[in-house]
């Protein structure tokens, strides 16, 4: 298994388990909400995660990108659709993206390289 | 028609007239791409409007909200469906956002009311 | 009463209606989030709101800005103790952050009109 | 003159005074760099200007664009410079800037208009 | 004593250095300002320093963070209360806050492992 | 060389060469664009850099700040310029920039290191 992707998983485990022990209830419920929010609905889960995906890409946050990406992936997302949803977050964006493109894409292949 | 719709897009067109009369060559590219980039391709239409719409509501601008609302409009996006994708760009951006949708659920009444 | 607070607040409460009317279950939790969020708990309420006018301030929100800025009033925060909170994060925020001073001092001066 | 020239100076002039007739220490003394920076040194006054206009562009700060837009017209600044630098942080700042861009250009065309 | 603070601190510290050598006069003056307004006034210390904190998160900025975490420690601002602030920061800066909570809470953890 | 250019500029050479192997348009072209647009025309080419420059400060983008300082570099942009330019995007921007000023320093360094 890849480690970046091993890395980045155990680093947001242990951290969110830190995160919740403190039984904030705001935090513990915008936790839960995150877990709500891209379940099926009107909007399939697919198009619910190519959603997340671009807005964290706008946004700038790497590893919201990497935490979409791996769920685009298991869902089965084509690497064809994440780089089309990508380039449209990148023109909205504009050419700030491109840091978070070149991260993307690196943590794509590991994602790949994974089995 | 209603007010709303016709006087943001009459600016819009407008506007758009004169900055793309002066012919510089980054911007006018940038008024091109910004068409093709909404094509049909490996996501559909509809799955493209709908990122559009979720990357403006979180970056948080009204105009590029209120267009993609029309294209979405347009293109038979039910007000559930585009609820939906504001919702999940409402927990990623956080109660900042909320203004904004304010805004966008007045300009989709306006949309409606066109007819 | 002030005309600029009674219009902000008609049209807060106009949207607010229809947006919760629709039943989004992620947008009405982070609704009421909000109004938990700023109950007293360890930080006393005028410290959330100190903290909820600051933060809106540095993230350049008007409408946020002008809601902080009506519950510190009714909280009995003092301009001087508003003013300080916005010195700060005008630093942290920098210039940018002025014209949305400018439109926070406004909207001070109709709170104290108000009565 | 220009209303829309007119209006914006008068509405920054007459708050900026209520803010710095509070005396609040590090208020002034950012008012008082803003001032200060854009005077002549290793850069000239022109390209530090420009650099403000991009700047704030790409924050996407309407009035803050304004305010540099009137400083590069009273410095004899052509418009195919301004449009340039726009030009430059347009494709920095992503298509979210057009909404700001097509107000800069309208208010480019009020300053032209007030002679 | 932690490695995290202890690099962290000396990292800053050392290119501060560089930074001030340089005696540009806008630079040396808003470093200034960045002490003097943390300093009791209207408010409290330890208000400014949740307000600082809070504005750091929602800008999403990892550094500035941390250092304010720090003086919130050094001031005996207690967790309980550091992470109300940082709720309400989480609430108004939505999920994409969460990348730099985990990092906060360990900067946090790093603090008190320190003596 | 030195290690911190040459890895910089590694790491974008191979993940750049990656994205554009995909073939996506949009992409394409927006790196295109990057290229074009920092061609002399009515501005120099030196300020368009220092625009370029600041614009990536202020959005705080590491990356993006360490491109740009090497084509200033190269473009013999004395450092005298790089920090006033820097100043008054610090101005603009805030205090939330002080961390990315850090290592735009550190970078200026080891640029000045590489012969």
């Amino acid at each position: 298994m890849s480690n970046a992707v091993e890395e980045f998983n155990a680093y947001r485990a242990k951290m969110n388990d830190k995160i919740l022990a403190d039984n904030n209830k705001i935090v513990k419920r915008i936790f839960n909400l995150d877990t709500n929010a891209f379940t099926e609905g009107a909007l399939s889960k697919k198009t619910k995660e190519i959603l997340g995906l671009g807005n964290s890409l706008v946004l700038r946050c790497d590893d919201c990108v990497r935490y979409h990406l791996e769920t685009c992936y298991k869902l089965g997302i084509t690497k064809e659709e994440v780089v089309e949803a990508m380039s449209v977050s990148l023109l909205i964006g504009g050419t700030i993206v491109i840091p978070h493109l070149r991260r993307a894409y690196e943590y794509w292949e590991a994602l790949e390289e994974q089995e």
